[in-house]
């Protein structure tokens, strides 16, 4: 028995129910992350590569090693159309591992995006393919192709544990991991959330203060707040 | 007596002249803090959310609690038409304290943006409301409303020492901060200051070399500088 | 003899053969970079500091002191059209070392753009003049002119040897550095990588996978790669 | 049914194997690391509190919110003697969660360390007293008991998956985790990996190289290095 | 009138209440920053240059220039027995402001420390000698003497307002200020907290929970925490 | 022609004098630095992993990838009596690079420690050996054996053009680099710094002010300092 999960790839996955990925991309990441009970986010350091990228998919995992893009070779044979591929290192690194070449095969077999806790280039061709890739670094560095990792096992993405088949949506505000099993409750969350912040901002538009309409008066007193002049 | 600047509200505060304010709209945020002798400005970390945000204003100060905007509802009450609301922490944090309906809030009560050591999110709608935001982080990870902090208590700000009532300016070089006592005057010198350099930008321009404009040649002589082939 | 290499101004350089400067300006960073054998890049926090800037030209270096750019104004009378200056310093720093009127300046020389570990500002009119910096930071900082520095003496910055006459070429993916005698031999080593790279990118965009173009599969197979359902 | 892993409290958890535990706490968390197949490490910026400080033992995990240490509290009542707090936060927080009352109140309850992707203060009281902590900073920042966390739920800490029940060792070199199915044969492996180690130690002492060890020689040769004088 | 606060040195201040300072010098920062409700702190970078160090005495602010110390050797005048220099920059810098021989001038002077918001150098021989120093790097790079900061004015030292005259305290902990105003009563404070702290401390050493002791089951109920099997 | 300079093991490299690396290795970092003329620092990112850690010696140089430590390997067998080893990383990279393996093989061969860009591992094992190193980090992650780099060729190891041959020295204060054409005189230089500083530091003791041992009085008025009370 092999007490590593590295030089494996997982063929077969469970994929988020179709419906509920399509619902999911309604909505933002703040919102998704709201209705998860503030939970599922990736660290705040992993941007989009370009103004106005968004992405929501299925997930494939990639487990990389430091400085080496190989596994993103091998994952590229396991996407299905709609996926995202979620790219992990076992140690901080900040080298290009991916690009416009790597972006044309993975939209050939019909994913929708990247997020890589690396870092990517060529980020002049990918935003003018409109091929989304959020990452943690910008970098020109060229990675190696020599040692294995594995795809499709539970990975650590910047911070936030991922299994393949999840749910990641990425917009402005940053990603969010949506467990499988959890992608249908979750956008119904959303909507009412949503639903709910409609109301909230005509409210507040009109003048009315958050200190009344969350009746925050009392609890504030109560904690001790003093107004003086 | 209280040892603590927590859990107070100052309902009050002098704002700096609102001509003064009009006045320093005009200059950029370096101007300006060459125009104060070179200080006033918050760590560069501080950063438009959005391409194009400016913004000038007097100052509401906020004192949150890390991962916690409650006292951002608080300020909203304080806030009057031309303010900015500038918002401390007292302790690093990255979290999203502020988004969409506090920034509707916000504009309704007339505040003309926000300064925020710590994180933003909706930032997409931000940018669409025009509301101009500078934040250290942008992060969709929400926070509680449990703990006091203050509003309108002197605060340290990304390094910068901010009292209720100052000018803040932020563009896309950064933030600066003028003491309502000194708004007027130094508008005055950045008005100086500018005239100033639109003469040198001309003689730049036309091949004149700083060394001969500033007269350096004698004193980096003296300081030794020797020219080799 | 003098053990140190400051206070110096190295007048006369051997820049790079401008044709092979024109042939390396057709390409990116990254290909660059390859073509050289994955060795020159600067680090990834030299950033532009407006998206879309390019640059591509001849090396003036500077070796300035934190928080005094005297060291620029003595290289701008070292420029010569074409050339880039690239701006290293003795120690990390992120103040505001230039601006608008040294742009000004370096331009009316023949500059075409800047590489700065260090800060830069006015960043909205160097966006408007079209003259491009890649720089550490954003600070409306000032500067000091108090202490001598170097002017075309090799440096490093930001991870890279800078010699003078070298090529520097820079976009959204970063910084690479072309020894001056390499230059003509990289730019056809780049010509080679970017046609070979048309090929590939043709393949895989027909949903050829790289596992089969590369010839992968069996040197995974003998480094130990499972597939699993 | 609830989306959020938050405000829960898991009681009965599967520790693994004494017998186990004890085997793994004879060896160091390098050589612990790479008997798994090098996986399992926290990332470097969590480092000892002091000198000296190590530990070994069975997981309790906590999950906080950024600036509140309630669920430290809570943690309490679930440690067992032998046990060691690993607590990870929602968002990045420095703040000081843990001092010198708290580990009393652990170590009275059998605990044998805390590992955590945050501050720690009252380290001199924490030395004296030889209660190990391995933290992400040194903060006297106080903070508050707000809102809910988790206890014994699944965490990520400092980019590592944590289960309750799972091995944590901390030394010198980092913090690693073995899961508890794992240990056994995980320190079965770090004692083979030791004795290999010892030998191979000895031939170097005496001053053969690597290169003739492992039998390098001939893959660098094909990998194309050359040696030149 | 003079817009800035550089180029000033104020030598008469009113330092803190010597019995007040003598009362705070018994208690360590994570309780003095308690008793004065959670403020105060520097940010954790500012580290002691050697295990063991500890600092508390009136404080002499010096503001300088980034890669110049020539600011401390005017403070150095400005000394009385008793003080501790707190050292600010007007920009980051990690230069080796402070050596052995501004410590011995200092010494000489009465002082009896320093905290600076940059590098320190001689760092074996500031132990030796037994000078205790808080700083954010340790860097042998040294320094200039060009240009003019202030001595005396009040300052942001890592993220803290200090004034001349206040009381200073820096354990292993990190720094904490005490306004001159105030220590007399936080002294008091601390007292009463340490005291609270034994006996509490010595309930949790018998087995008691914090739980029970500050009766938190309640409010951990009413703020909906489950507890599962 | 290679463009590259990696794949590469120089052979016979020119060491400085031995009689100069033994005056140097009376001086302090500091002290080297200063002797000429500021220069030749690394980063002070670069830290001992044990208190006490000092190191003095020729350069053997190291080009490393990131994540594989192979070539310290090839390294070792290049290795003469009384030499250290500089370790640089094509990226950046805290990977545990360096152990006591290696640390065992290298000083069989007379090597005196240590300076890597990366990470090193087994640190209570190096301390007991009493093996100096200098590293960006601890790191307990293992590295591969695939790629090559280049031994013996210029390298920039944490900002300082270092070649081989040339002398480098580490004390708590960080780590500096001397030409090896300069160590001589470097030496001298030092030397007589240091007698100047003796003469220096006994004035200062007895309370000379340095405002009057260096005179600073006439420019500090000149520069526009103003005393106030």
């Amino acid at each position: 028995m092999s007490l590593s999960t590295l030089g494996i790839v997982k063929r077969s996955i469970d994929r988020a129910d179709a419906g509920a990925v399509a619902a999911l991309s309604r909505f933002g990441v703040a919102t998704v992350h709201e209705a998860m009970g503030r939970i599922g986010l990736m660290d705040p350091n992993i941007r989009p590569i370009y103004k106005g990228a968004h992405l929501c998919g299925t997930v494939v995992t990639v487990l990389m090693q430091p400085g080496d893009n190989w596994m993103l070779h091998v994952a590229a044979e396991q996407i299905r159309p709609g996926d995202v591929v979620v790219a992990a290192c076992t140690a901080e690194s900040t080298d290009g591992f991916f690009g416009d070449l790597l972006a044309t095969s993975f939209r050939a077999r019909g994913a929708v995006g990247l997020v890589i806790d690396g870092g990517a280039r060529d980020v002049e061709d990918l935003e003018e393919m409109g091929f989304p890739v959020f990452s943690r670094a910008i970098h020109a560095k060229g990675t190696v192709k020599a040692t294995l990792g594995s795809v499709n096992v539970p990975v650590v993405c910047a911070g936030a544990i991922v299994h393949p088949g999840d749910v990641v949506i990425g917009d402005a505000d940053g990603v969010v991991v949506v467990p499988a099993a959890l992608a249908a409750a979750t956008a119904e969350a959303a909507a009412k959330r949503e639903a709910n912040e409609t109301a909230k901002r005509a409210r507040l538009a009109a003048g009315e203060l958050g200190l009344d309409m969350y009746q925050m008066r009392e609890p504030l007193a109560k904690a001790g707040l003093r107004y003086i002049d």
